[in-house]
């Protein structure tokens, strides 16, 4: 089908002639469309029967522009056929984290999937104290899933290269990557976030840091250039929809193949924010509690998992029978999931910086109005992301990342707000 | 064109419907039509206007299974499409180092150009001791030029990844190299050389040896997963073809995004194992001296070469204005540049293994019909192997890596052949 944009006008007809997504809706009145999502990239309607209102679909629609500024912002729809083939491959990897896909067309760059009406977006929950039982599990779960099953371990080499081809060309979206998470955030420019004590913090501490920035560029030339596993590659908790049940892993259109840790660290930094932020949100020190019991979930299952399906894995791309005796398969495994966890450490910190000096801030933090506690707690996932990358390749275990990180939040004085050193 | 197999009696009306290729043939009588090549993998010919022997081309056509055993043996002739494009992108970078192209066709995976008859294979004429003077250079401008200006340092990143893009599915290709170069050298396999001396020095000292074999699987690893740049993939000195005047590199169907070091490894362990050779092969060590000099060359012209590059480099995928200080971009110069040296001699190591006892020798050594003396030069090789991928990353500096293979090749006994501890 020819592109077009649709509108309310035209989803009944363009939905008539799908099966599928018809089987999903149901015969009989009218539709009820009302358009959702917060509308920075692309359309999304919620569409229900109007007399079964519990038959409903999503359908999101990309536009050759980023919607929240306009046409005068072109940019390329094509990031939907990446969300459409990530969302695929989800689907037979993981299907109970992810919408069911009902129809999808890359032609129309158009997506009709399932409804998440009793879910919230994870980012906001966290705001308000929610506790998600399962939630680090369940993350641990879904990146190695679908970090394993991807890589030259879980997969046999041509079909791999084959699956990597469906990637390659995801080539706008890996530059805003490069650019706004590797890039901006380190130098003056003029993208960045403008809030004056953050940006004097940055620059006499970050920015003049050789160290710290030829880290960064070491974690930078992973992300151009390592191709582990495909990523989501936006994995924070705003892409997190959950209840108490279940988790679901949404907006995967920066889907690409890149190294381990960026997914696993981006999702770490994401909590670790909340758990900054409710030195402001809450009243007492028992959410944050929570949340890094919920990091150190993440990483945990992750490694029980992955390493599961590594045992249950026949010949992949990397290792074939009879190449490795037991005890160096045991080595082998231990010096893999620990270069994982040290890259996943680096990553973990450069989410932090970007998040906090660059144009995309997290509303746990941008979101509080008082700029001086905004700025105090802006300024401690500096220093923590600084902490970090002096010191990721000499974590060795998830129990000293959990050690390092409540030192560092044990020295943080509840009054000032301010790093005690 | 659809395809289908060229012979003597089909060429000529292909051609004749090709005006660069008759401008370089030029018109008049008939063509002579010789086969040449070693015929392992494809059908290559000479083309000569019968009356002016000087206006020739050479066409070489892929056929689909490997040509050396037969139509039992499928193989795709999809590597004739990377061939040409890599070809193409060769032309357009170092259009000194390579053949001029006159026509390809992918359709029909035939690729017509540049005779080269006034120049030999180098490793035959290494193997009779003929030196060329600017080979190292030459080699390593070579490296230099195209892995420099397909990396993250010499092009922006969508259009990097639109060139991977023309080179991700050179799959098959890719995975004879995991296998025969990363793989089977390190474990009992039936692909692998029989020769039993060798094989055992092999099973005792190396496939038992757990460092070594995980230091292989971490250089596989990296040819699995690391895109740096635009390789050969097969740089090895039978893929040189030299003059006193000129060098051009040839054969570039392996061609694939890669890590740095494997070009250069390769070829420098293909250097190392006609040093090796001519403890048999020459009677003094004059030869072998002038190939550890043209091994240094070959690192020394490529790091000083890379380097003019870059300094002549704008803004790139990996660098823009405005993010590193002088003094921190030269800090990250020095270790970019030391990251592949040590890859460089990681992946030399593993390239010296896989000739020694993977199914493709080299004609240097395999070439030996004394079987005593051919294992004995093959366990020096194989001793190689193991102290540079015991210290790969330990070795700072060019003169360090001179000075280890001095120190080395010194131990060995000139009478014995064998390596004195």
């Amino acid at each position: 089908m020819t592109y077009k944009i649709l509108d309310k006008d035209s989803i009944p007809e363009y939905l008539d002639g799908l099966p599928k997504v018809m089987d999903v809706l149901g015969k009989g009145t009218g539709l009820d469309i009302e358009e959702i999502g917060d509308g920075n990239l692309n359309y999304v309607y919620k569409i229900r029967r109007s007399d079964s209102p519990d038959r409903s679909v999503v359908l999101k629609q990309a536009v050759p522009y980023l919607r929240m500024a306009g046409e005068g912002w072109p940019l390329s729809r094509e990031r939907m056929t990446f969300e459409i083939r990530a969302l695929i491959v989800y689907n037979d990897l993981v299907p109970t984290f992810v919408p069911t896909i009902y129809h999808s067309d890359e032609e129309m760059s158009v997506l009709v999937m399932q409804t998440l009406d009793d879910h919230t977006v994870v980012r906001y929950s966290m705001i308000d104290g929610v506790v998600f039982s399962d939630i680090g599990h369940d993350v641990g779960t879904f990146l190695a899933e679908t970090l394993f099953r991807t890589s030259a371990l879980g997969m046999e080499s041509i079909d791999r290269r084959r699956l990597m081809d469906q990637f390659n060309l995801n080539d706008e979206l890996c530059k805003l990557t490069e650019n706004f998470v590797f890039t901006f955030p380190y130098m003056e420019h003029e993208s960045n976030y403008l809030n004056p004590v953050t940006n004097k913090f940055a620059r006499e501490n970050l920015r003049c840091d050789t160290e710290y920035k030829l880290r960064v560029l070491k974690f930078k030339e992973l992300f151009l250039t390592k191709a582990d596993a495909l990523l989501h590659a936006d994995l924070h908790t705003g892409s997190l929809m959950a209840n108490q049940q279940e988790t679901y892993i949404i907006d995967t259109e920066f889907a690409y193949f890149g190294p381990f840790g960026f997914d696993v660290g981006k999702i770490i930094a994401n909590f670790l924010m909340s758990y900054t932020s409710h030195f402001y949100h809450s009243k007492d020190d028992s959410y944050q509690n929570w949340i890094l019991v919920e990091v150190m979930n993440i990483w945990k299952r992750f490694e029980v998992r992955f390493l599961e399906l590594w045992a249950a894995q026949g010949e992949s791309a990397m290792l074939v029978d009879g190449l490795l005796a037991e005890l160096e398969l045991r080595e082998y495994k231990k010096r893999f999931m620990l270069n994982i966890l040290h890259d996943s450490i680096g990553f973990c910190a450069c989410s932090l910086a970007r998040r906090t000096l660059g144009i995309a801030g997290v509303a746990d933090i941008r979101g509080i109005e008082d700029m001086e506690i905004r700025s105090k707690l802006e300024i401690i996932n500096l220093e923590l992301s600084r902490l970090l990358l002096s010191m990721n390749d000499k974590i060795n275990t998830i129990e000293q990342f959990e050690s390092t990180l409540r030192s560092f939040y044990a020295n943080i004085n509840l009054d000032s707000l301010e790093l005690v050193k």
